[in-house]
C-alpha cells in the first residue's frame, strides 16, 4: 500500500470512527447473535491473493461491526465501563504507525522516557510519594502476577533458583478479583495457599481475621509473604481497610499489593483521598487508565516502592540485549515478563494532557454523582433493594424476588440492545450491577437506563 | 472532543502517518540523544487544565518523534526487524475506536470469533493439523510462560493447588531466548531447574545430550516435564532438530513447546517446510505475526494441541464473568493470565487479507534472498567472516579483529543514523547481526547497508 493509498484509506477509517463516535447510541450495545454466527459468515481459509482495502473495510462494516459488543457505547454498564476517548484513539493511531518496541531505553528512548514521565504525572495526581516507580503492562491481572512474583523474590529469594518451597501463603479478601488467585497458581504458589479473608457488611476485608490467619499459618510452619488489598472490588467496588492492612503487613514483614485497577483514578479527587489512606504504604499498586481514565485498552500501571525487588525478580539480560546505556538508563524489559513493549504511554500522555487534571476530576465526579442519584432512585422503588454501599460509580441492586427473576430481568433488559448490564453474586444471591464509566455517558442516559430496568420489571 | 473535532485531528494524524510512511528514510534510525534528554524537555507535572489537541500533536512532532528509535524504518536491522504495515495500522485504528475487551464470547463475539477464524487461517498457512487451537497474547515471552504453566499442569497437576514440588526440570538449548528461563523463574520452577543443552556447529540443540540429561535427572529423582525447542533462535535464527526432540519428548512423556516467534512465518513457504518437520508434533507453539508478518505490535500467537490442559491451568470463572453462552462458546480469558484482551485479531485479519498468502510468501522470500546475497557479499570481503549459517534473513558476521573493534564498528555505523544493527555473542566473541524483516526494505537498502559497514570498517 503506497503512502497515498494509506492516506485515502486512513481518511475513510477516520470518517468511520468520527461517525461511530457521533452515533454510537444508534448501535445495539449487545449484538443479537449466537456463538458461531460470525465465523460461519467468514471464509474457511485466508485468500491466496491480496484483496483491495476497500473490500476489507466493507466486510469490517458489514460483518464485524454487527458482531461487536460496544464497550465504547454510553449505555454500556456491564463489568467496568471503559472509554476509547478521542485523544486516546489518536495516540493509538500514532503508536501503531511508529510500531516501536520499548524493551530497552536504546530501542526507543521516547517510549521509555514518556512512560516514566506520564507515570510520574499520574503518581502526583494520586498523591503517591516520589519513591514509587511506575511501569505499564497490558492488564491488572498481569500486574498482580508481577507483584506476587516480586513479593516471593523478597520473601524467598532462593525460589528464584530452585523453585518455591510450597510454604508461601498469600492473603486477600473473598471479594478480591480472580486474578489474585490466578496469579498465585501461575507463579507456583498454589491455589490452596491463597487465604480468602471474609468481609464485613460493606464487603471490606476483615483485618482482625487477617491478623489471626497469619498467626495460625506461622504456627503451622507456613510462610506468609503477601497481602493483596483491593481498592474498588469488582462486585461492589468496596475498598479494603488499607491503613490497617498496611500495619499488619509491616508487622509481619509481608509485601502489600493493592489492586486499585478500577478505584485508583478516584484517589485523584481530594475529597475521596481519605478512602485511600494507607495506599502510600503499599509495596505495589496496580491501577488501570484503560478502565476509568479514558485510555483505550490496554494500559495497566504497576507502581512499586521496591523497583529493586521487581527488577531482581524479572531481569535477565542476554548478550544481544546489552547496550552502552544500561548503567545510566531504565530498561523497562527488566521489570516484567514481556520483552516486547508497545508504546502505550503515548495514548496516556495524550489523554492526560487533553483532559488535564481538572477535566479528569470533573468526569469522575459526574459519574460518581449520577451513581448516587441512581442509587437513590432505586431505593425509592419498593420493588427493588440496594445490595451494597456505592462508594464510587457502580450500583448493586436487585429485584426483591428470586434469582431466576433477577436473571430474567437482566436478560430481557440486555436483549433490548439499549443498555448492557451484568451481574454478580452477593451472599449467595444474584445481584445486578450498573457500572458508570464511559466518557460519553450522560445523566439522562443513566436515568433512562433505570427507567428501562423499571419498566422491564413490569 | 466532538466527533467533528476528532475527524479534523484524525485527518491530521493520518496525514502525518502517510508522510511518515513516504519519508521514513529521511529520519535517522537511531535518535542522537542521551538518557534523560526527553524527560528534561517535558513538564514535571501534568497540566491542570486540558490542552488543545493541536498543541499536543505539535509536541508529539517536536519532542517525541526526535526521541524515537524508528523500528518501522526500512534500515532498521537490529534485533528482529518488524513492520507496522499500512493495513495493520488501519486495523489498530479501528480496534482503538471500538475499544472492546474480548475476555468472553459475550463481551465481544466479533473479537472472539475473528481471533479463532484468523488463527485457523494462519494454522492452515503453516501446515499445522486442525487440532491446534490458537489464542493471541501480547508477546512470545508471555506465551512461553503460558506453555510452561500448561506443561506443569499436565505433569504435576497437584501443583495447581499446593505449589510446585521443586523437582520439575525443563530442557532447552543454550541458544534459547531468555524468556524460557524467565518463564521458569516466574512460574516457580526455578532457574537452576532449566537445563541448557549445548548446541552443534550450526547452533542447534544437541538431541543426544538432551536424552542423556533427561536420564540423569530421572535417576537423580527429578521430574523432567517440558522441552522447549526454538525454530529461529535470536542470535543466529538456528532451528533445533524438532523431529528428534518431538521423539524424545514423546518417549519421556514431556510437553514440547516450540518457540517459533521469529521463524514461524517461514513455515508458510513450502520450500522451507522441511526445516519445520516435527513442528506438528509440538504440544504448544508460539509464533509472532508482529515480528515477521507485518502486523503492528503486539500480536503473538499461541497454538496448542492441548487446549484442555491450557484451560485447566488458567480458567477461573467468578460469578460476575459467567454467561449463558459459557457451554457453547469459547471464552478466551480461560486460556491465559490476562483477563482484558484488546481486539488484536482485527489487524491480523486486515494484514492476511490485504497481502494474501502469495503476498506474504513473496515478501518473506525476498527478505531471505537478500540475506543470502548479503551473506555472499560479506564472504567475498576477506576482512570479514561469517559466524553462523543463514537459514532465514539474519546474517551474523564479524570483522576479523578484536571484540572492541567489532563493537566500535557497530557503534560508528549506528551513529550515522543511516542504519541500526545489533550484536550478539557466539563462542564468547562479539558478533554483528543484520536482520532483514521490514516490509519497506528493498534490495538496494540492504546492499547500501553493507556498503556503509564496509566503508566504516575503513
Amino acid at each position: 500500500m503506497t503512502p497515498e493509498e494509506f492516506r485515502k484509506a486512513g481518511y475513510e477509517v477516520v470518517d468511520w470512527i468520527a461517525d461511530y463516535l457521533a452515533r454510537t447510541r444508534d448501535y445495539p450495545v449487545l449484538p443479537d447473535m449466537s456463538p458461531g454466527d460470525l465465523a460461519a459468515r467468514l471464509p474457511q481459509s485466508a485468500p491466496e491473493s491480496g484483496e483491495p482495502m476497500e473490500r476489507i473495510l466493507d466486510d469490517y462494516r458489514k460483518l464485524v461491526v454487527p458482531a461487536v459488543t460496544h464497550w465504547n457505547h454510553p449505555n454500556f454498564y456491564a463489568y467496568f465501563s471503559v472509554s476509547g476517548s478521542p485523544p486516546g484513539i489518536l495516540g493509538e493511531m500514532l503508536a501503531a504507525a511508529l510500531n516501536v518496541n520499548g524493551m530497552l531505553w536504546k530501542s526507543c528512548p521516547a517510549a521509555t522516557e514518556l512512560e516514566q514521565v506520564t507515570l510520574g504525572w499520574l503518581r502526583q495526581w494520586m498523591g503517591l510519594p516520589e519513591e514509587f516507580f511506575g511501569v505499564i503492562h497490558d492488564t491488572a491481572s498481569a500486574n498482580t502476577l508481577h507483584s506476587i512474583a516480586a513479593a516471593r523474590e523478597l520473601a524467598e529469594p532462593e525460589a528464584h533458583a530452585t523453585g518455591g518451597s510450597g510454604r508461601l501463603t498469600l492473603y486477600t479478601s473473598e471479594q478480591a478479583h480472580s486474578s489474585v488467585e490466578k496469579g498465585a497458581i501461575v507463579a507456583g504458589i498454589g491455589q490452596k495457599n491463597v487465604r480468602k479473608i471474609p468481609v464485613d457488611d460493606a464487603f471490606r476485608l476483615r483485618a482482625d481475621v487477617l491478623g489471626k490467619l497469619i498467626e495460625e499459618d506461622l504456627a503451622a510452619g507456613k510462610k506468609p509473604f503477601c497481602v493483596v488489598a483491593t481498592a474498588g472490588t469488582t462486585s461492589t467496588t468496596s475498598v479494603d481497610p488499607l491503613e490497617e492492612m498496611a500495619g499488619i503487613a509491616a508487622q509481619y514483614g509481608l509485601w502489600l499489593h493493592v489492586d486499585a485497577a478500577y478505584g485508583g483514578p478516584v484517589s485523584i479527587l481530594p475529597e475521596f483521598r481519605r478512602l485511600f489512606a494507607g495506599l502510600e504504604r503499599a509495596d505495589s499498586i496496580v491501577t488501570n487508565p484503560h478502565k476509568w481514565m479514558f485510555t483505550p485498552l490496554d494500559c495497566s500501571v504497576l507502581y512499586t516502592r521496591r523497583p529493586d525487588i521487581l527488577k531482581r525478580a524479572f531481569s535477565l539480560v542476554p548478550e544481544y540485549l546489552k547496550t552502552a546505556e544500561d548503567s545510566q538508563a531504565v530498561n523497562l524489559m527488566d521489570y516484567g515478563v514481556s520483552l516486547g513493549r508497545r508504546f502505550r504511554a503515548l495514548k496516556l500522555w495524550f489523554v492526560m494532557r487533553y483532559y488535564g487534571r481538572e477535566g479528569v476530576c470533573r468526569i469522575l465526579r459526574q459519574h460518581i454523582a449520577w451513581a448516587q442519584e441512581l442509587r437513590a432512585a432505586i431505593q425509592a422503588d419498593p420493588r427493588f433493594e440496594i445490595c451494597a454501599p456505592t462508594p464510587f460509580s457502580v450500583v448493586c441492586f436487585r429485584l426483591q424476588a428470586s434469582d431466576a427473576e433477577n436473571q430474567s430481568l437482566m436478560d430481557r433488559v440486555n436483549r433490548t440492545g439499549k443498555i448492557f448490564m451484568s451481574h454478580t453474586a452477593l451472599h449467595g444471591r444474584i445481584v445486578l450491577r450498573l457500572a458508570i464509566g464511559n466518557i460519553g455517558t450522560t445523566r439522562e442516559d443513566v436515568m433512562e437506563a433505570w427507567e428501562l430496568v423499571r419498566k422491564t420489571a413490569g
